[in-house]
């Protein structure tokens, strides 16, 4: 096979060009990047390929920021709680914050902006009831109630840019100056972010793309008295708040917000939470504004003859890349981080670019690239775990971070990446512009919807979590898997109900929450869409603690549909017979080892006989089939993310919608492997998911069968109807 | 030591003279009971022994209740869930009910006392939309909403008594009749069971004790279309119904109740509701009804100069010993089968009678007595587990059940037997009227208080539930400890605050059920109230999910007292940094093993390093404790009962009231020993608890210790200051 070229982007450093050639030879490299503290000299920006420049827009200008400190970045934050002992509470509301990332709003009127709220009464205090001690960072509380909870929300000003922040401190940079966040809906910001990218245009000549790294607010990322993380959302909002942007927002919305929109007990409106249509708004007002402001710098960039490509991270609030608003900005590119297949899905399947890049693990960093280490285990793992997602909806160009000089080191690594390189441009090149088969058509149905398609469950990015990692694995069994992925919101139901061409819908998550769904589940518009859905031959899926919303005398609302409900201690009075799984079924018919659920859920009981019962342990059902019309609902306690648990869930996808027969079509028997096949370009690859060698049958289109070993990893290539 | 008579009562049975006489000394019973299925001849009634018969008020009068169907006992019920495809939608109501138990009510106007239900949208149907169709047991639902979920809420006439039933279909007693259950509030029924009771009290000249098994209503017990148990609740009301009952109750009252009042979404008010307002006034309206008719009865056994005993169960609805009115009923006597040390307590702690009778275990029946089988295993059991709350607050009498000639067939039981009568007596002696140490007060709260005190937790009579062992725990650990006991409710707590002399309180339960207690955690007065109490000195110990209500970003209302919190899903953005258990703690410093937390409770953590973590495991806390104010909260994920974990809720106790130097008083070292006092009498024992020689340290009341070796069961009697 000739050797490829493309695709791909290298870091690079100073005082390494001939190693640079060599690699980007090898490699195949046509960009080249620098990274965090990392700049790459003139004679390397000389070479052969595009070069790619980290832009700051929003930090990183102290010089600017220093002479304008009332245009910092704000938030809300609430004090600890304090519990009044008698009926006056003094509350020191900044502590067990840093006092080095943010500092109180003593500027604007606290009477106006601030809030103290009575967490027990769940009432707002009046006014007059409380002072603001500015020596000693208190609020005083007068005529408190006895033992009730007391906090405050208040604003603070941001004087360090979270991420630089969690550089300086990680890596001890000592007295490295802290780069003040300024906020570009401020007047002077707003301007010098516009004439600093035209002056920067200007003296930075050879860079290609303009990488900017983000736009304009932070996600929240909020540390501790310890200088410790204390609160992160990878989602969160809370960065984009100010005096100036509520102001706007009630000129505009005809109604204000309260600080208690943003605060919200706490928990700042994270992911998880069930969204209040307030903070949806909100949401939407934030992202016009950013969208706006960022096609302006895209503009520029354009103007100038280069490119621009967005860093999906750090400062990305408002530039969510499945928002309405997104193609407005006018990028040419995203890049993202790729941890695995869900989160390369997140990146490849992103609208309204003309490409999109994963960086791809490990990073170059010592961390990895150390003595006794072998980094070539992180990056085999990262790749065949993203390669399977790869298969379905290609990034269009892959590439790596940190420090080259660090990774030429290792010669075995330096390898590995060619053979990754090659596979990867490959693969591209079979199978770009052309839709996969697809067996099923299925909809991940939470409230985010399509606003937030591939990241679910998330909490930092691709962060494990004790709490997420069992639903999280829906996600990442999805996105290699041959079938069509779209995330629906309630919403979407709402306002036209279920898409005709959806075969199977999936609800997986913790009761109460967002991905589950909470108090949307009482809404019988929904309930009655999806039962219909279902019995006219759909399929339904649910997770964990799908649709439970307790009313009615059922904790999951559409229990009816699932053939089996959460026992929550008020049925207990009610017999429950049905209790002996079945020894042979559908959904577990290639399982070979015992089921992992994850977490698990605690007092799943059937319903009745109808009920068809896969899994039952511990006095609980853990899987469970049940007919409903001409459809079916599939109950799972949990789906912790392996090659067993996705053939679980794609027999459940295809049991639930009926259509079990059509499931051996471009399928690999054995769990390990899967088939992907390219109708429109006449191809089909059988792929090795793990690092050992794998006997399997692999199922044409048409459900012939032949058996065949695949080395560890491969891919094998072949023609349709050969 | 002298043989010693009384306080026993023995089951006797026809040709069974000679050996009855043998064990009435063996065991020196004084008196002599019927049971079912046996009658006592009148050679045996002639014995030097009270005479006890059963009685049945409201059952076992056929002749009486065939003429008078129309004063059948009634039930609302709940149809099953059907949903509406279109329009139209019909509700086969009696589908899954058992038509030899209930038959519909087609006598009362259906349209002013059933109801139709959609479930999905939670509104009732109005009357004209929806017909019944008596031929076919059907309701039909016109204008129905599609894929809605719909229900009856029907009436209905129980024509067997539920008990004989189960006896019946258990026993396969073929064609012997079924015993129509008749209503004494209906003006016949009600006449003919005070007549009745006079004739039979002249043809039963031998019966000294009349013991009412029990008086009106059966606890809710319905069986399913094949014959078995649907649906059971020992404290249920549903048999109480009747269109009678409503209309006086509507008249009382001056609201009417709903169907829907009853039914409850088809938890029919089960135990662990957290009871409406509605229910509490119906059920007080059903107390008050039953004590008043019930006094007449027992006035009427009075006059004939005879005892009245009621067995607690069975048709024991409204009678409720820690009731109101129960006292009004003017009992002599209650009787109560024993199942542990909770179960006695139950039936010892009853107030307003002159003496109890606890009916010991096993019951003399084949399922124990049979070849092959020791029933020494069960009595041992038994009696050691009940025998330590015998120790705080003893029955008066003892008894047992069954056909003694099985029990004559065994004659190592028959030993046994012998021995435990003669301790029971000699602790019953040594403690009778005496007050015995307590080193606390301790109140269980939780929505039932006083009215169901050792009655938590139970769905079933004694029954074992997965969903309730790891709460039971608490009540079977407190039964037997050295403190004093009460039960509170939150209404006591609106009323008149945490009692004065109260050193700690338990709240222990599922969240949402009547045990944790549900939104009673939102209203502040109880919160506060709470609060101070710790805040003042007092403990307060969660166990399970306690003072669990969602709202104000708290799961625990009470977590600031708990210093830990559940993890809902919400707050995964706030980073937990106290993960680390303690060493050495208090809490655990006599633990040998594993801790049993049973069940177990997902994703409790602590608040800050001011919790102190005793166990942590999984990413979770099982155990913690935390300073508040002069007082403590005290978080257990769960206590299934074993002796191990008895010495754990002891040290709880003692650690949360800030008392735990005072723990070693009358106290053993050995967690399978413990040491009761009773200064008036100037008597202690140290009782071994286990079957097998244990050696301990036993603490007097100052604290001095001595090492003795017990053997296995032993109570070993001490004086005090000796």
């Amino acid at each position: 096979m000739a050797k490829t070229k493309g695709r791909v982007t290298l870091p690079s450093e100073g005082g390494f060009l001939e190693e640079t050639k060599e690699i980007m030879g090898r490699w195949g490299a046509d960009a080249l990047r620098d990274s965090d503290g990392t700049k790459l000299p003139e004679e390397i920006k000389a070479l052969d390929a595009a070069v790619y420049t980290t832009y700051f827009v929003a930090r990183g200008h102290n010089e600017f920021a220093k002479g304008h400190m009332e245009e910092c970045q704000q938030l809300y934050l609430m004090s600890p709680r304090v519990t009044s002992v008698d009926e006056t509470v003094e509350i020191p509301f900044m502590e067990g914050y840093f006092n080095q990332q943010v500092v109180p709003d003593y500027f604007h009127d606290q009477k106006r902006w601030w809030e103290v709220m009575d967490r027990t009464s769940g009432e707002t205090v009046a006014p007059e009831n409380w002072t603001v001690n500015q020596e000693r960072d208190v609020v005083v509380v007068n005529n408190a109630r006895p033992f009730h909870e007391y906090t405050v929300s208040f604003l603070v000003y941001a004087i360090w840019d979270p991420t630089q922040m969690y550089n300086h401190i990680t890596n001890s940079w000592g007295d490295k100056p802290h780069e003040i966040p300024f906020d570009v809906r401020q007047p002077a910001s707003g301007q010098f972010a516009k004439e600093y990218l035209v002056q920067w245009l200007k003296d930075n000549p050879r860079t290609d793309v303009v990488r900017f790294t983000t736009f304009f607010y932070h996600f929240t990322l909020v540390f501790n008295d310890q200088a410790k993380e204390k609160f992160v959302d990878w989602f969160g909002y809370g960065a984009t708040v100010s005096v100036k942007a509520l102001e706007e927002f009630e000129q505009e919305y005809g109604y204000r917000l309260r600080p208690e929109d943003i605060v919200d007990n706490g928990y700042y409106n994270s992911t998880f939470r069930v969204p209040t249509r307030h903070y949806l708004d909100y949401m939407d007002f934030v992202q016009r504004f950013v969208a706006k402001k960022a096609r302006e710098l895209v503009d520029l960039v354009h103007e100038a003859g280069r490119e621009a490509m967005m860093f999906l991270g750090d400062n990305w609030i408002g530039t969510e890349p499945y928002g309405k608003y997104f193609p407005e900005i006018g990028l040419d590119a995203v890049v993202g981080s790729v941890g695995g297949g869900a989160t390369l899905r997140l990146i490849s399947d992103i609208p309204g670019v003309r490409y999109t890049e994963g960086r791809f693990l490990p990073y170059f960093f010592p961390d990895t690239f150390h003595e006794g280490n072998d980094p070539c285990v992180e990056a085999r793992e990262n790749w065949l775990g993203a390669r399977r997602a790869l298969m379905r909806k290609p990034v269009d160009r892959i590439g790596y971070g940190g420090y080259l000089s660090l990774a030429y080191k290792f010669p075995a690594f330096v390898d590995y990446i060619e053979q990754v390189t090659d596979e990867f441009r490959e693969i591209y090149g079979n199978i770009v512009g052309c839709r996969p088969y697809c067996g099923l058509k299925v909809a991940v149905l939470n409230c985010w919807g399509q606003l937030r398609a591939w990241q679910a469950f998330m909490v930092a990015h691709a962060l494990w979590y004790k709490q997420t990692y069992s639903y999280f694995g829906v996600l990442e069994s999805l996105s290699g898997a041959s079938v069509d992925v779209v995330f629906l919101s309630f919403e979407d139901i709402r306002e036209t109900g279920v898409p005709k061409d959806v075969d199977v819908i999936i609800n997986a998550g913790a009761a109460g929450t967002a991905f589950s769904g909470g108090h949307q589940w009482l809404d019988a518009k929904v309930v009655a869409a999806i039962r219909q859905f279902v019995w006219q031959g759909g399929g339904f899926v649910g997770i964990g603690e799908p649709t439970a919303a307790h009313f009615g005398g059922r904790c999951f609302q559409l229990a009816d549909v699932l053939g089996v409900d959460q026992e929550l201690g008020f049925s207990l009075s009610t017999d429950k017979y049905f209790t002996s799984g079945q020894n042979i079924h559908f959904l577990k018919e290639d399982r070979k080892g015992p089921f992992d659920f994850g977490e698990g859920i605690k007092n799943v009981y059937a319903l009745s006989k109808d009920t068809e019962i896969v899994e039952f342990s511990d006095g609980e059902v853990h899987i469970s089939a049940h007919r409903y019309g001409k459809g079916r609902g599939v109950y799972l306690a949990g789906l912790p993310y392996s090659y067993e648990n996705t053939r679980l869930l794609i027999r459940s996808l295809y049991y639930s919608a009926g259509q079990e027969a059509n499931m051996k079509r471009w399928f690999a028997q054995n769990p390990l492997c899967e088939v992907h096949a390219y109708p429109d370009r006449g191809l089909y690859a059988i792929v090795n998911n793990s690092g050992e060698p794998q006997h399997t049958l692999a199922y044409d289109g048409k459900g012939h069968a032949c058996g065949l070993t695949l080395e560890g990893g491969q891919v094998l290539w072949k023609t349709i109807g050969s």
